[in-house]
């Protein structure tokens, strides 16, 4: 006997998670497809030499690899922004550009567990390539907006800034050859106190005027034309700040304008999303009542995607959704509803003689739209009733020889234990429709 | 610079290719929930000894296999049968019997590729196990009807059969313990000759009766009934035969009785689907049209899931939509929709200055449920065209400053290049509503 047991860091999804996750899925599908993106698939392993040609050394120390059947040094993919490069340099010609791609698939990363990581899950990317236009900036804030309005994660908050705005503030101050020591300082911030945080910049040089506008523009909060105002002031008088504050002005009118409820973006100069990939807008976004998640949907606009594989620029902008991030937050949150059945109606198997009765009637509620599971047993109608309980169910249907014999049926509402008598008198499109009324009244259909 | 490509073995999905699988996938998932299947998710990756435990000689050998970080001898998963049985075994207590679960995922093996054979393919699995009950057989049947009938593969034909009912021929036939090689002759047939199978059936010594009895079994066709009772005269003496044809009849009664129209459904004795797994009833599923594509959805009954990981016994019933193989299929009939856009509206870019105008546009059409793409860039109308028309989109609309003044729009039929001019007044929901019965009278919304 074989012991059955996954590996360490991965996991099962048992049906409540599988259902709950393929509802987020479902959702970022519509939501990407509503804006006209359109998916794409690359395969799980990729030769070696694709993965590790942009990957940091973490990422390497990650990978899955190993050396397949014909001798090829290969390895499993850890993220979703590599393969869409080396896609996007093959196929661009057959593409077009601009081009607008999701992508929704399993990466793997030997991660240390002990952090609570797994070593398998999903990433939700989006990105459109070759175009330039800040329209496509804005439109990366609406897909963000409208997918977390849709999953309806509760509040939340999309926190915006622009690298350019750091740009244009270090090199006011003297500083835009020390770019990435101030960042690594400055993201220290929220687990570090200003003042230590201060000290460290100090202790890299950094003049005490320098460090107090540091920290001033990264503690900037509050109403958004305050937040651009005060960064104008600080960077904007270098071209490169002046530019970012502009794109920030832009990008929150424009959201404005396309029915975005103001207070849902907030500029934060706190955020900078590492140090060398992003060049324009980033980013993050958070649970209002979970803010420490971390972000649950992070991204940015980029200057060139796939040089590794190209000699053709291909500059762009996306984001991705953390959906297993998510997944636990709303867990946390009690706002995941955990059942472990798809469907509407448990069709009770009461008398084995009638079961092409309870199939004519099961096939009848499908084809108005119901999920229907019929109990492939004639067993105990207690037992029976037990097992939908535990599942889920979120009504049962039960009709016996006397329910039958009277034109009759018995509709129980599973959570709240109460049965309404349906007359159907023996006409099946009266039982659907009463069915289907009842079902829509319990909010499930 | 990196060469961009991809394994041998290993391919893209492009955007027309991914729309395609996703809409098959999509209708599965609701097929399959509609019977109250619920999805369940398992890792790529498992412990060798899980995966290698059941299989055969050829699987052992197709496996990518490694050894992981911390020194563990993992592999990927090759089918979804095998984890589903390591599953079952592993979750039982918590799933409750029986248990229907379905699973879409990808699977891995190091196939030849030169029999036009991918090392990376998606199976879409469904079963229900913890019950030898007839009607999980039976509904097993209407799923795969339900399943071939929404996704539109046009004609179809359910070819069934049960094993006892070969077992029961066999018996009478004094060949019970001839069972392998019998089998593995008559699997022969349609590539063979009859002739040829009853030579090769008579240099295993099988005598010249039997052997016209099998080449007469194998060969039945017809209507079902007149099959039924040609297989009840030729093993219905032996118990097991006498079940077997119990069962078909049941089931292909039970089928019609939930609305299965006839002719859908054959009854086809030379189906036996290997030696080892199925017990009860196998089905294989075959288009009309190209009856030469194989079997595209397939599937039985069996004793025994998860023998090698758990004492309990756990009987059941399954099938599996070879989802590569259909898309192939339906390719080669021309009846695949190859469209690279997700979207039906392609919103011109008509005029920068009225970039606010066109968001609101396009975000009162998306609240309409329609999917919306807007041009990034104010480029020259005719190039935005003509990427739409390469696209697929069905229809295009325009707006220039002309439009907006005389409170007009263009909506232009991409597949005819007619257009048409809504006159909306400047009033946002007059437009929306024109535009949706517009794209509904497409037949694309």
């Amino acid at each position: 006997m074989i012991e059955p047991r996954t590996l360490k860091g991965f996991r099962d999804h048992l049906p409540a998670q599988a259902l709950a996750r393929e509802r987020i899925l479902d959702v970022a599908r519509r939501v990407y497809r509503s804006y006209g993106f359109a998916p794409i698939d690359t395969p799980a392993l990729e030769y070696l030499e694709i993965l590790t040609g942009k990957g940091s050394e973490e990422t390497d120390k990650q990978m899955y690899r190993f050396t397949d059947h014909g001798g090829r040094e290969v390895g499993m993919r850890f993220d979703l922004t590599v393969p869409f490069a080396r896609f996007a340099a093959q196929h661009v010609h057959d593409l077009g550009l601009p081009f607008k791609r999701y992508h929704m698939a399993t990466v793997w990363r030997g991660e240390n567990t002990q952090r609570g990581r797994y070593r398998e899950f999903m990433q939700c990317d989006f990105d459109t390539i070759g175009t330039t236009s800040p329209v496509a900036d804005l439109e990366m804030v609406l897909v963000v907006h409208d997918l977390l309005a849709a999953i309806g994660v509760g509040g939340f908050t999309i926190r915006l800034n622009d690298r350019r705005v750091l740009a244009g503030v270090l090199t006011r101050l003297g500083l835009a050859d020390r770019g990435p020591v101030v960042l690594r300082s400055l993201d220290k911030l929220g687990k570090a106190t200003p003042q230590a945080v201060a000290a460290e910049l100090a202790g890299h040089g950094v003049a005490p005027e320098a460090v107090a506008a540091l920290l001033e523009m990264a503690g900037l909060a509050g109403p958004v034309d305050a937040v651009l105002d005060r960064l104008e002031s600080l960077g904007g008088a270098v071209e490169a700040g002046r530019q970012g504050v502009q794109a920030l002005r832009d990008i929150t009118a424009g959201a404005a304008a396309a029915g975005v409820a103001a207070g849902r973006i907030a500029v934060d100069p706190s955020i900078a999303r590492g140090l060398d990939y992003y060049t324009g807008i980033v980013l993050e976004s958070f649970l209002d009542d979970l803010p420490a998640l971390g972000s649950i949907c992070s991204g940015g606009r980029y200057d060139n995607l796939a040089g590794l594989y190209t000699k053709q620029p291909l500059p762009g902008v996306g984001a991705s959704l953390g959906i297993d991030r998510l997944l636990a937050g709303l867990e946390e949150l009690g706002r995941l509803e955990m059942v472990e059945t798809p469907a509407q109606v448990f069709l009770v198997h009461f008398e084995a003689d009638r079961r092409d009765d309870y199939l004519r009637i099961a096939a009848a509620l499908r084809a108005a739209g119901l999920a229907v599971e019929f109990f492939p047993e004639a067993k105990r109608v207690g037992q029976q009733l037990k097992l939908a309980a535990k599942r889920g169910f979120p009504a049962a249907l039960i009709l016996g020889g006397d329910e039958f014999a009277a034109g009759k049926a018995q509709f129980k509402n599973m959570r709240t234990q109460e049965s309404v008598v349906i007359d159907w008198h023996g006409d099946l499109p009266v039982l659907v429709d009463a069915v289907r009324s009842l079902i829509t009244a319990l909010g499930v259909g």
